[in-house]
Formats: structure tokens, C-alpha cells, sequence
């Protein structure tokens, strides 16, 4: 039988929004049709959230058509038919054939669909960024006449100011990342393996928070002394915690697709007096920050804020000091780092994250995702900004 | 503080072994120079396992010295020196003002590296199919008097058949899996969330089994009626468990990045006699695959002989069986699936996984992880193979 259309994380009004977002950008550009490869932002522009890596798959936008079109390998489209917005006939699944084909792959049959759809000889938007480049080459070599304009990042740019409703799953998320920070301080205790701990702080991630559970893991990033320098580390060890030990938590609750990070230090035992002071600056930087963020201000003046508050306590601050956030960890367009002109706009969200590591055995973290407000800043994860002491 | 190094997960002498294997491929293929860029051959040649998305890092191996290098952006090379069996100064990080910069990048400071190793006019090989398209140009234009030779996949081939130590930690990993699996039967019942489910069968995973914990969270897919004919989906949904409704899990444990998947079916409630008739099919399929599977058949044979017996019960079975499994929950290279020559060799192991969606509402998995042994093979996840009814 026909897949039934699953609940809607979104109302139809709201997707229209979005699509009629990107083609004004697409009207400026004076393109006629836009593929959207990038896999965050088809999410974000028809609620498909389950996209496969490393097979061809295409939103396609076309001017003049209200809902766009969604193509994907045909294993696929019953999900699609379930999580999207768009009607039956606006999702097309290619025959599986063409997976792992040398001579014919999706990208000929999403080319085929622009071709068949009157279109091969108008403005063209791909995102070439976001392409494989022999598969790049095939949409220039299979329609010459097009003329191809790269629309890679603009709707990652779009995404960067929320709509009230992305807000409100935003807050569920927090609250998630707040219920998992909170259990990671009551499970984090000297003898404890650090794999039972990452196991409770997981479950609660995935139970959720005020009924609502998490919809996916994500990145996480949890090291113990000696390993507080190394910032990617998702863990890695077979040990227990020890007394005198420090451990970095950086985790995050998902609410259909929307991620909330938040990180935080703890001390197991009295802190060192290197770890204090380290923290005392970088909570400076926090404060600082966080009086700077409001509608006007740049991303380089909160940077700015931030390392000067921290160098005043004598701390050398380096890097950047947090990226937008929503339908991911880190979206890409902006950045909290001196020379970013991005101007902040009410309802951005971003992942404000003080990490610093003056050694490499050394190192520590403090951030949260915060909203810019029509006035200055709300912080949406709510645990206490605090070096934890356990 | 330098960091120190690590427990190591393999001997010196192991990681010297598989790089030897690499070198006599590049020996017959005269090459000096190879640059690997492909993330789970760094991890397999030198035991770094925590390699960042999206920015350029890379293990070039030379003929003539007997360590690789291992370069990769300054903040995660403390990472790197705890993780990888390398020596200090084999470990490179590149300044972090190479990132999101758009005159100049970690594939600079990698030519560089080429061009200072005096390297520059001799034959270089590059994993093409693992490089962004402007990075395989610029080694190009930068190396214009290297012999460039594609080594995309070669590695992949290699890390196919596993050693002694390999399987042993694919052991470990597939005991994971079993209690995971053992786990999700005695959790999954009417009433109870989805995601409370999940919770109890992820924090399982992490704590592992037999003392040994899972050292990270692979792809998992759970999808219950009406959607057992998504393959995709992780999980994705509000809902109880409801009496009547079928569940497909897909979990995997992981030891040190060696990845140990299984498929079940569950039935709350009595089966239907559609899935019961099904499910036998595919169990015929699964059984016959395992009588074929010995050293010197091939993947056809075998996807052949599974097909048949499925047919035999009135099914139709299409599409492939089942990947190579290792440091990655499926690996390139090679599939179960007619017309594929790869021949079987001893300590390859596999994921059978016959996965049958003959609607879009309704579907199955069963599946687990095997290992060619010297005259036939081995399962390695060893919870029934059976419909389980609730």
C-alpha cells in the first residue's frame, strides 16, 4: 500500500514561506530553476529529513511551480513521501539501477527531469559546493545552453534567521541539552567508567525533556584529563573517572532536526588554580559576549568584546568564538571571529562557545545557544554557566 | 604539557604491516608518493580515529621512509599524537589561519610538504574520489612535474581481509551488538515510547558487553509500522509502541572503530501471515547465502544462491545482500549482489543483511555479521535468528 503522510513537524504555510524566500533570492539572480543538493537545507525547505549520504539526491525549484520537486534513489521515496510537505506526485524516486553505475547515475536523471520540465535553456542555480565535481561537469556537458549560476551558501544564509515556530523547537531542544547536562553532573563521579556516564547522558538525550523526546544524536564531545586539550575527540577510552580528574562535555539535544549545543567543564575534586583562572577569563569573555549580541552588531564586535574581556584576565584568546545553529551543529555563513562583518538580525540562533586550549594536554570549554532578541540576547539552554566541582 | 601517548588499540608492528601493503601497491604502481585523504584509511594505517569533516587533512606516505605523516589542522594534532601509533614528528598540524581562507589551504601546506620532500617530479598518488574537485586540481597545478595515478578505493580493498587482531575486536564489537539486540527484546512492548526504546538500546551499545565498552554510536534504524518500508529513517517519531505493529532495528556495536551491525524484525503481538510468510523467505535466502559463502566463491554466488532460495517461497527478491563491514558500517568496494566477481578470501567479513521491502508501508531486515574463515564461515552476532514475537 501507499505510505500515508506522517505527522508534520511544519505547516504547509511555513515551507511555502521558505521556498518563496529562496525564490526571491533565485529572482534576483534571474534564474529559473535552482537544484538544491545540500542536504540541510532540502530539510529545511520541505521537512525530509532522513536524506541518504553519498547518492545522488536533488530538491529542484522551479519558478513558476508552487511546491518543488523532490528527487531521490526510489528506496528512498516512501520516506519522503511520509516526512515532506509536498504532494504525492512532487516526489520522484530513480530506479535503483542507477546506483553505483559507472555510465548513468541520479544527477542524469534529475538533468533528464529539467530537460523534460522545458528549462534547459534557462538560469540555472546549483550548488556547486555542494556537488561532486565530475557530477558538476555533467549538468554544464548535458545542458550547454543553461546558463549556471552557483548558488552555493545562500540558503544557508536564509536559514540563519529563524522563523517563531524553528524557535520554539530550539527551546525544546535546550531543554533536552539542559536535562542531559544536568544528569551528566549527577553521573560523572570518581570510579564511575566514563562509558556508563556517556551511556546515561546519551539516554537522556534521546528520552528527552518535558515529553518530548530527542529525534537524533548528536555530536558529542566528552574529554577526561589528559586529553582536555583535544577538541574533537568524540571519547575514547575504556577508563573510570579519578579524583583531580577534569572533564569537557560539549553535547546537544535534537528536536526535529534543530540542535541545541551546549558545553561545560567539571572538576572532580577542587579545581587546579590553572583551571580556575582560566575559567574565571573565559566567563568573562562569555559576559562580555552576551552584552554585546543585539540586532546591528556585528560578529567580529562580539568576537572582539569576548577576547578582550578574556585578555584582561591575562589569557591569551585565540580562534573563533561560536557559529549559527539550527539544522546542524555548526551552519556554515558566519562566524563569532574578529573580521566577520555579518550583521546579527533578530531571531539568529547561534552556538556561543568559549572554548580555549593553552596546551595540548590542557584545555576547556564553556557555551551555550543563545537568540538574538528585537534588543540584545536570550540564552536558550539553561543550565548554570559554572566550572562544575564534584 | 605535550601529550602524551595513548593506550594503543594495535602494535607498531601491525600498523608497519598494513602500510607495507600500501607500499607494494604503490610499488607496482611506481609511485613515491601517496597522499591518503580518505579518513577510515587514516584511521586504519595509523590509528587516528577522530578526523574532522570537511577540512583538508591527509597521511602521505612515502616509499623510501618507513613512518607516514599524518597531516592535519593544528587543534587536532594533540588528538592525533595521543591517538595514532606515530612518532612526534611524523604528526604535522597546519596553522589554523588555513582554514576558511580563500587564497590558501591545508592542501597548500600538503603540497608544500610534497615539495620540500623533494617529491615534487616523481609518481604521486591521490585518493581523487576522496578530494574536494578544486583541491585534486591545485595538487596538479602545484605538482606539474609529478606522474598523478588515481589510488581511489585501493586501500579499501586492502583493509577487505582483516587480521587476526582486526577479527578479534570485531568480536568484541558484534558481543556488543548481541546485547543490544537482547536488550531491545526486553524493552520493546506495547505502551512503552519509541524513544524510551532507543534509549535503553543506545545506552547498551555504549556500555558495551564482557567489560568492554562501545568506543562511539554507529547509524542505527528503527522504523515501526507503518513505516517498515522506509530503509533510512534512524527513528523518527512521538508514538508508543502499539499492539499489532511490527518493528525493524538495525543496530551496530563498535570497538575502536571496527563496526559490527545486525538486523531483527519484531512482531508486538501475533505476526501476520504476510510478514511470517516473508519472513521465512528471507530466512531460506539468509541460509542458503551462509552454505555458499567459503573462500574462492564469489559475491555473485552467493547473492545468487540467496535470491533462489527466497524465490522458491514465492518472493521476490531484488536488489543487494550485504557490504564488507570493518572500520565502517559498510564498506566500498564490494557487494553481495549478481554480476559482482569479487572472489572470497579468509578474514573478510560481512554484513548479510537481506533487507525485503515489497510495499511502501511494509518491509523487513535480517541480518548479521559474518566472517570467511579458511574452509567456509563464521556469524559473529550471535542473538537468534529469528522473528521475535512479543
Amino acid at each position: 500500500m501507499a505510505i500515508t503522510k506522517g505527522p508534520q513537524v511544519f505547516p504547509r504555510s511555513e515551507y511555502l514561506r521558505r521556498i518563496a524566500s529562496v525564490k526571491s533570492e533565485m529572482a534576483e539572480r534571474e534564474l529559473h530553476t535552482l537544484v538544491v543538493s545540500f542536504d540541510r537545507s532540502m530539510n529545511y525547505l520541505t521537512g525530509y529529513s532522513a536524506p541518504t549520504v553519498d547518492v545522488p539526491q536533488a530538491l529542484v525549484i522551479a519558478a513558476d511551480k508552487e511546491e518543488p520537486t523532490l528527487i531521490l534513489r526510489l528506496m528512498d521515496a516512501p520516506g519522503a513521501h511520509y516526512l515532506s510537505f509536498l504532494e504525492r506526485e512532487n516526489v520522484l524516486g530513480y530506479p535503483e539501477s542507477l546506483i553505483n553505475n559507472p555510465d548513468e547515475d541520479g544527477y542524469d536523471f534529475i538533468i533528464d527531469f529539467i530537460q523534460q520540465s522545458g528549462a534547459a535553456k534557462r538560469g540555472l542555480g546549483l550548488e556547486i559546493g555542494n556537488l561532486p565535481p565530475i557530477s558538476a561537469g555533467k549538468f554544464r556537458a548535458r545542458l550547454p545552453d543553461a546558463t549556471i549560476a552557483d548558488f552555493t551558501g545562500a540558503i544557508t544564509r536564509i536559514r540563519m534567521v529563524k522563523s517563531d515556530l524553528e524557535i520554539a523547537l530550539m527551546k525544546e531542544a535546550a531543554a533536552i541539552t539542559d536535562a542531559a547536562m544536568l544528569r551528566a553532573s549527577e553521573v560523572i563521579r570518581p570510579g564511575v567508567r566514563e562509558a556508563d556516564a556517556v551511556a546515561e547522558i546519551v539516554a537522556t538525550l534521546v528520552r528527552g525533556a518535558d515529553g518530548k523526546p530527542g529525534t537524533k544524536i548528536a555530536n558529542y564531545h566528552m574529554t577526561t584529563s589528559p586529553r582536555t586539550g583535544v577538541v574533537h575527540f568524540e571519547w575514547w577510552t575504556e577508563d573510570s573517572f579519578r579524583y583531580g580528574s577534569q572533564v569537557n562535555l560539549e553535547i546537544a539535544g535534537v528536536r526535529h532536526s534543530y540542535t541545541a549545543p551546549m558545553s561545560r567543564t567539571f572538576s572532580i575534586g577542587n579545581p587546579s588554580e590553572r583551571l580556575r583562572r582560566l575559567h574565571e577569563a573565559q566567563l568573562a569573555g562569555h559576559e562580555a559576549a552576551l552584552k554585546m549580541i543585539r540586532p546591528g552588531r556585528t560578529c567580529s564586535e562580539v568576537a572582539q568584546a569576548a577576547r578582550r574581556a578574556i585578555e584582561k584576565h591575562g589569557v591569551q584568546s585565540k580562534g573563533r568564538l561560536g557559529s549559527p545553529v539550527g539544522i546542524d551543529w555548526a551552519e556554515a555563513g558566519a562566524k563569532f571571529v574578529e573580521g566577520d562583518t555579518m550583521v546579527l538580525k533578530p531571531n539568529m540562533t547561534w552556538y556561543l562557545n568559549l572554548a580555549n586550549c593553552p596546551d595540548e594536554d590542557f584545555g576547556m570549554k564553556v557555551g551555550q545557544c543563545v537568540r538574538v532578541t528585537e534588543t540584545g540576547v536570550e540564552v536558550l539552554t539553561k543550565a548554570p554557566l559554572k566550572l562544575f566541582e564534584i
